[in-house]
């Protein structure tokens, strides 16, 4: 497809903001639309400008816009836009709308040197507080955040099944959050590498015993890794992150997941299927509970993800790459080839 | 395999009580040791009395029970006997010990005229609230209870796949807890019968509109059924209690489910295995959660259930066959001719 | 004071909606501005036209009205209107915005032929299952349905301290809602006779054994009363709905509820202060939970409301008069004697 | 009273455990009865060896103590003994059993060389992870751990009322556990400037913005210290933990937190009474939620504070003195003088 950003500077209509883009975060869906994936096909209508995690200038408002937005303030903006009116939105689950519109998907994004956004998605920022190349994945990071706080685990064991960006994030927000012992599982050598410096810095600073444990989860050492787990108060760890989206990471969550414990899933797989191979045995008979997670509670999710950055939150680490918007192609290169985490774009250079 | 009742009558070791038997239940799973099937080979070491739900008097008490259980006693038994020391015991979800042994299938059970179990799980009733006959399958009726308050129901619509006795119940139990539309599928000539006519009089009791809707989710109906339940808030029934394990009754549960909503999961499949056809549209990206449920919330389930009988909770329709003990292989008979949903034991004739 | 119905039909701006009102509730709250108590003269402004409970018929739409509210569409709306852009409001619970302006106080209500509401706070009832005399007052039976909502009840013993309407909705939502054991006190002997008239028909419905209990609190009988509620589980109830806001029910709400139990506070006392004669040895030592309500959950309240009407929630016995609008005086008269609980007035004639 | 440690070794029953202490700590609960403060009177009846908080190892097993508990073994001990057999221990809640005795105030406790226990409350502790200094006061570390998990802090901001050594350790618990803003309020200068180096050390750590605010609520300083508090989202704090007792703390307690927020009392007061002044407009009408906190959950509480130890969580600041057992008299006096928070007692010497 063409994915494109010469478009003429919109105009924000009633209810609308327009915000000048300072840094935009790549996202995987981004990835799949830039390569024209199968699974972005019935979704997206090109052209389009992708680009759904960013954070910017306010430049312009539209009539009716309420006087908590003005123009110069510094914003992000969650790109989900519901259509208010549902039973989901009046039930505050605004998060599973099925009217959904996804900036950046369905409508133009954030990868421009201008976005036009509704105001009551603009989230203002505190620009001592959040540094630009932090503001640029907010969406991304509030997966992570939703994705933690689904479950309290302060206290309990958990285990992040894939490190890329995501799960780099939920790594680090779970260990926020009061998180005993941490397994990561990756088969991917560089996910593994970055997980392994994380866990050397984080248990340096609690200057502690270990407690943060990686495995590669690859065929040689699988099993094995899988027993480890499994070992964390008797059948399991209590919490288990499903931030890849493969089968065989699923189907692990619900073996090293402890009877009575927890799987959220935020991971999307290419294929719509999933064959459970023990859903008898490991979910229902083990009492089991498997959480779907979609976006950010809105805005609930916000809210906590900017305490925690403000009371000092850092995922600066996941950053790898920070170039200008010219330099989209060639990062989209860097990604597909398992080089980096997260790629912040700078429209108006950094 | 030789299901046994020829024993002698066992003596009460420390702890323990033995109970005189006044009436049983047979259970699905009663019915699958009795064939022999192959799910239940590896868990049944023959010779073995069957038989997990029952009632009683108490008839001897072994060394060190404590005063609160007393010869004479009318009572029933959990008979999922727990460690009481992992983990799981030791935060309040011994329903979910790894060390569990099940009376009528790893010990023997109740389909004889004494059963020994220990004090620990004896659950005394009241004589004037609980009749034999119900006091019978206390166990069943708790896997029903335990599933229905998974997730608050008042005032939610739901739906129940598959209304076999514990769907049936679990019908009864949503019913009584405040449920508001009640959505029933089932695929069996006679399931359907049973709810409807469960239908008819509940409804006449509320002398208004109709709220329990059937559907038949035979080939030549599944389709229209199911875009009739997700008509409910938009797309879909705030709980689903999937109570068959049938894989199509899995996969229609996470269809009818709306966005935000819940699946819990108490049938077991034949299979361990199971596919979920749309694992990332319905389950992830619908931020749906899927909740198994094993056994009974100890002992919580049981103080809400008898406090719900004691106030009326009727569920006398779920037994349609009550036979001396000696009638077991004929009741055994007409529950594989799919002929009858909850057939009531009496060791010392009715 | 004066209040006010002489006011010209008012006209609908952007995105409000003109109501014909076809019956409207009076509730306590209507009450004290008639008598202008000293509670309600900060917050009223006279003249005002009162009235926050009401159902009616959509006569005008303004501008922005979004399509889903219709001329002619038969209505009620919550009458609390928020500011929709508060932490609160952002976060889901919009019912505790502190900008919230209640129409029938702040602004002009209900007693009266029209009332302008905004768009966003109309709620669409079904004329087959919300009979108009109910109708008139779900805000108030919203109050009662929040409150029971709070903590699960079904299959719990319950305590609800005040038989007023709000009082005799609860216990009926409570009851709905699969209560165990019911207690209810009060000291008014009109109430206890009406509390006793629904155990009677409840009880008969259930043909079960008694499983509502009235208790006279007053100075002679209030010591036992306390005592029996006790003897629930050992000692107290799991939950009590404190619906009185008596300074006297209030304390024996901590009397009477279980240790780890919940009370739930819907009644407003005449005075601000409150003192908890035991704090230290019935509230902090015995780990019970205190819960305040304010208004109804928007709008889960109100579709979890509707659902059991649907389902055949019956509240009925709380409709003690049917007066026209012009009754309302006499009906202000009768219910300052303590006569009557419910009033309903019909603007138009019934 | 006579505080008296002079008594033979006891020697453990069946399910007993005697244990050699290594450490103990002292609680406010052991100055009350050192003081023979009317408030203890009712409680303990001399002569009596107090103590509840402490750490050490087997040195004896009784009869019919299970494997999971050997001689030689490093452990602490839940003091609350329960019943086991109220409806409260039977449904995961026995931390509020009302038949509750306390080792250390209704039996002997853990001011002694050697202590004997039910072998039910013993925890083992890991050696390399839980230094002796910290082993010995778990169980008042339980009780911050306890206070502050009854509601999520991640990502809130969060107030605790009272800085001694309970509100220290819920104060390094909640932020450990991911609160964003921690506000700190005390009158005590000791207190106050005990906040200011934690929070000085904390925020460094962080390399960060300021997010610890320490108040001096003093008659000079407190309108505008809540008047600070308050604007926190609006309102108020998410969540208020009352660490203190004081009454002046609980009713500023309900003016910092936010509509819809939670406060959680810990402290207990002098006296049983205490007059909330604005119970109407602060608790109800703002649909606040007041928890009351007793124990530690058993043993949920215990596994969620000993993983946060393992993972790093640092209380090592509330220990002021650590002193042999003869030392008890003399650290009292420093206690009473308001001099030091956690006093460490070592019966054998450090």
């Amino acid at each position: 497809m063409r994915v494109t950003n010469d478009r003429p500077v919109p105009v924000p209509g009633p209810g609308e903001v327009l915000i000048r883009v300072l840094a935009a975060g790549i996202c995987g869906t981004d990835r799949h639309i830039y390569n024209w994936d199968e699974s972005m096909r019935d979704m997206v209508r090109p052209p389009l400008v992708p680009g759904h995690e960013f954070c910017g200038e306010v430049a312009e408002v539209g009539r009716d816009v309420p006087a908590s937005v003005a123009v110069g303030d510094y914003v992000s903006a969650e790109m989900h836009v519901v259509c208010g009116s549902c039973y989901q939105c009046r039930t505050g689950q605004g998060h599973t709308c099925h009217n959904t519109l996804i900036y950046g998907i369905h409508r133009d994004g954030a990868f421009a040197e201008y976005v036009r956004v509704p105001a009551t998605n603009v989230i203002r920022l505190d620009r001592d507080r959040v540094p630009v190349s932090i503001g640029a994945f907010l969406d991304a990071l509030g997966n992570a955040v939703h994705t933690v706080l689904r479950v309290p685990v302060a206290g309990k064991s958990v285990c992040i099944t894939g490190y890329g960006p995501i799960g780099a994030m939920a790594a680090a927000v779970a260990h926020f959050c009061g998180a005993g012992r941490i397994h990561i599982t990756d088969v991917n050598p560089y996910s593994l590498a970055k997980a392994r410096e994380w866990k050397t810095r984080i248990e340096k600073a609690r200057a502690g015993h270990p407690f943060v444990h990686i495995h590669d989860v690859g065929p040689a050492t699988r099993e094995e890794a899988i027993w480890r787990i499994q070992k964390e108060n008797g059948d399991g760890v209590d919490v288990v992150l499903e931030m890849s989206g493969s089968p065989v990471a699923v189907n692990d969550a619900l073996k090293v997941v402890r009877s009575g414990g927890d799987v959220v899933l935020l991971g999307l797989p290419r294929s719509s299927k999933m064959t459970l191979e023990n859903y008898k045995g490991d979910l229902v008979m083990r009492g089991v509970t498997m959480h779907g997670i979609i976006g950010r509670r809105m805005y609930e999710t916000w809210y906590r993800m900017l305490a925690m950055i403000e009371a000092g939150l850092d995922v600066s680490h996941v950053v790898t790459h920070e170039v200008p918007l010219s330099g989209f192609v060639e990062a989209m290169g860097s990604l597909n080839r398992g080089e980096g985490m997260k790629v912040v774009l700078y429209p108006g250079g950094k």
